[in-house]
């Protein structure tokens, strides 16, 4: 038996999300939210399931299918074995979306310093980087410490024209080639792109590189479910199986149309009615959990991304979208958590708080007689971190700053798998409530065309004519 | 002669502030500062003034001075080099302020993967550490690659009754003392905190270790340019000295009183009037540099800790502080541009711009015939990342979004000097707008006292029967 066909484990496994102080019963009705305005919502929450429930069975949602996917899974456990056999090293080339869902499963499901471990601890599975920025001196001090002849670059880039991700390999091809020889290269470098369309599907046919697909409708932030996020993942020794089987169980959950037993749902109402009824631009994700901060990040630009719209579906201006902020427990109570408890009260915090660590650490009675530090004999780091995050949120909601805990009994593919699918389903049930479209990204191309003009890319050379034209900066405005 | 003294050097290493387009010059009134906003606060400025100026003669503002301390630099170069020799990791017990300026000067001044070069790469100094979480499984995953034989902790905490550090402190202790025996421990354990008060200082003479001074009168927050940033830094190689010789240029620059040629006041006068006259209660720090990533983590703390309050210096409520956010150019073109694009025109972006790179990594002319791919061979990834910077600052202007850059000519020690003493004057010029205390942290005292209830410290048994009366939360919102 499977274990995710275990009920009993499967049950104790369930995420759980904690409102209670989000409401209004607890952080008074100018920052909270009530009853009545859940149930006020609940009519629009009918329709914007309906809509995804139709936009799904068209494949329009395709992320929506990706759990399902298990053939497609186990073959990429056996590919990932095969390429981290036969590497040292196995290096993510890819930006935004091609890279954080990967960033972030590695840091929730391997050791903290994965990289610095023995070749024996990683089980002689390969160290593992992605490199996710164009920075000369970040990516030529990557390049530093590799030894070419035993590195794997994988190419991720849906569209196979991602100004960032190109340059990286074409550069990186180039020095494998003056390494290795024409030719050698080849098993140097996987590719991760449209099964069918663009360029780097295009090269890579034509140089004969090893290739996985990102399946038809599935956006760079919504991938982490397909080769995107699980290649690297089963490289590094992942159970992308039970990640899968995570989502899988989530997705039942998010089936419910009644938001009150849908924690996808839910979370979306919560949010949205903090923004837009209680004046809460900003939403705070903040994990008391190392292994989950690669999440908060991911989240970071799935939630900025998807809802962050000039107009709504209509082509009304709107200006829509929360701020969502990383922040970690504990070390953030030194940092950021003043600010939250007296600044402005225009955050929704969520907490992510995990109920069993992997490891304990007591803490034994040194200094009995100092007072100050004695009374931390006898306890572990384990009941202090949990102290800090109930404290915290307690300290929080009295000062009425509305926060919730998602709330997971310990981190491991399945519980992952889960808490980035219901992630996913209240992106883009959020994304209905805004009455906007969350799969398109239109703001971004006015500088990425700027920028093809300024590098020469034809049939952009009127945009490098209005980036000269551009108003000119005065020298009494530079000091 | 000291490459400080060297005026023409000096002069191209000055840190530029151009705030062109923050100005409604180009964004419009309703999001960019007029000319005549910034000379409206021209008087309330020069009070301003005066009052650091006073502040900083009676000794109350001592992080003024630290540039100033070349003997105290020296010794602890000296020291650096003594405990750099006689480890091979040297690990930061430090939380928030303790931990973020090493950090910082860590990413910004060595190369990006110090702890994976070889030790001759590494010119034999030790590898680099911070615990700045108690996250257990954290915390042991760092405990397991370390050889403790070979370890020094070096504990970082003024006041000396940090939970967290102390924590650690204990808890390791107790390994060190298991395994090297009552004794052999002192050498692996130097400590950072008050001169003269304080349980750590306490510990610290009774136990003997090797102690480090955080001046009187510097706040954690402020305490880079003491022992806490510089120790750490020093162990690693960092030149220090140059760290300081920064700050005292930055520091003239610092002392002029006319706005207009302050680059710290004039910073702080533009976060203040976009915040309470623009409605952009969100400040985004976006260094288009991997290395200046540590700056942007460091400067949330300082920012939001200082400025985020609830009472002004007359016990009004006031409730201030800009929610800073931390980005990566160009990575985060990819996940967060769309939302400054598009989403609420909510905040103001700071950019920090490096002109030279250290690395220069041309792109070859690979794949000509590949239309969109082709273009970009025998340009570079220098000219890509400085063509995205300029091309998503001008797509921000043209959308109305207020944006300056700090204009940093390299990144080294001189430069970073000058960076992080710029960005603290600017943090207490902004207390003295806000007319709030910038040093303070009220707010946290609330969550830890609960924290040191339920922990079972001696005189908080209230806190702890408090938290059990607090209000109980129902079940129909946990689901």
């Amino acid at each position: 038996m499977k274990k995710w066909e275990d009920k009993k484990w499967v049950s104790a496994q369930r995420l759980q999300v904690d409102f209670n102080y989000a409401m209004a019963e607890f952080v008074g009705e100018d920052n909270g939210v009530s009853n009545k305005e859940i149930r006020g919502l609940e009519p629009r929450a009918k329709t914007v399931h309906n809509q995804l429930l139709k936009k799904r069975s068209q494949g329009a949602l395709a992320f929506y299918d990706l759990p399902y996917e298990e053939k497609e899974a186990a073959r990429l456990v056996t590919a990932g074995r095969k390429i981290g056999r036969a590497c040292r090293n196995f290096v993510v080339l890819g930006i935004g979306g091609s890279a954080l869902g990967g960033i972030g499963l590695q840091r929730a499901l391997n050791h903290p310093h994965y990289n610095l471990l023995s070749d024996a601890e990683r089980k002689h599975r390969p160290r593992l980087f992605f490199a996710d920025n164009i920075d000369p001196d970040g990516f030529q001090g990557l390049l530093d410490i590799l030894d070419l002849r035993e590195t794997v670059f994988n190419v991720i880039s849906k569209s196979g024209g991602t100004a960032e991700t190109m340059s990286q390999f074409i550069y990186v091809r180039d020095r494998l080639i003056k390494k290795l020889g024409k030719g050698g290269h080849r098993s140097h470098i996987v590719v991760t792109t449209d099964p069918e369309k663009g360029r780097l599907r295009e090269i890579a046919e034509r140089e004969d590189y090893l290739t996985f697909p990102v399946p038809a409708g599935v956006g760079g932030r919504f991938s982490v479910l397909t080769p995107v996020g699980l290649l690297p993942a089963a490289v590094a020794g992942i159970d992308i199986s039970m990640l899968l089987a995570g989502a899988r169980d989530m997705d039942r959950r998010c089936r419910i149309s009644n938001l009150w037993k849908n924690p996808a749902y839910l979370n979306a109402v919560l949010y949205y009615l903090t923004d837009t009824k209680k004046g809460k631009p900003i939403a705070v994700m903040m994990p008391y959990s190392d292994a989950l901060y690669g999440v908060a990040d991911w989240f970071r630009q799935l939630w900025a991304e998807s809802l962050g719209k000039r107009t709504d579906l209509d082509g009304n201006i709107v200006s829509t979208g929360q701020t969502p902020v990383r922040a970690l427990g504990a070390t953030d109570q030194h940092s950021q958590l003043q600010l939250y408890m007296e600044g402005p009260n225009n955050k929704l915090i969520t907490f992510l708080v995990v109920e069993r660590l992997r490891k304990r650490i007591p803490l034994p009675e040194s200094f009995a007689d100092v007072e100050g530090v004695g009374y931390l004999g006898g306890h572990s780091l384990n009941e202090l971190i949990t102290v800090e995050q109930k404290t915290t949120e307690l300290a929080l909601t009295r000062n009425k700053r509305p926060n919730l805990s998602i709330i997971v009994p310990e981190v491991n593919s399945f519980t992952l798998g889960q808490l980035l699918f219901m992630l996913e389903v209240q992106t883009v049930f959020a994304g209905g409530l805004y009455h906007i479209n969350p799969l398109d990204q239109p703001g971004v191309e006015e500088g990425k065309q700027f920028a093809y003009g300024l590098m020469g890319r034809k049939g952009f050379e009127h945009k490098a004519k209005e980036f000269a034209e551009r108003p000119k900066k005065s020298g009494k405005y530079i000091i």
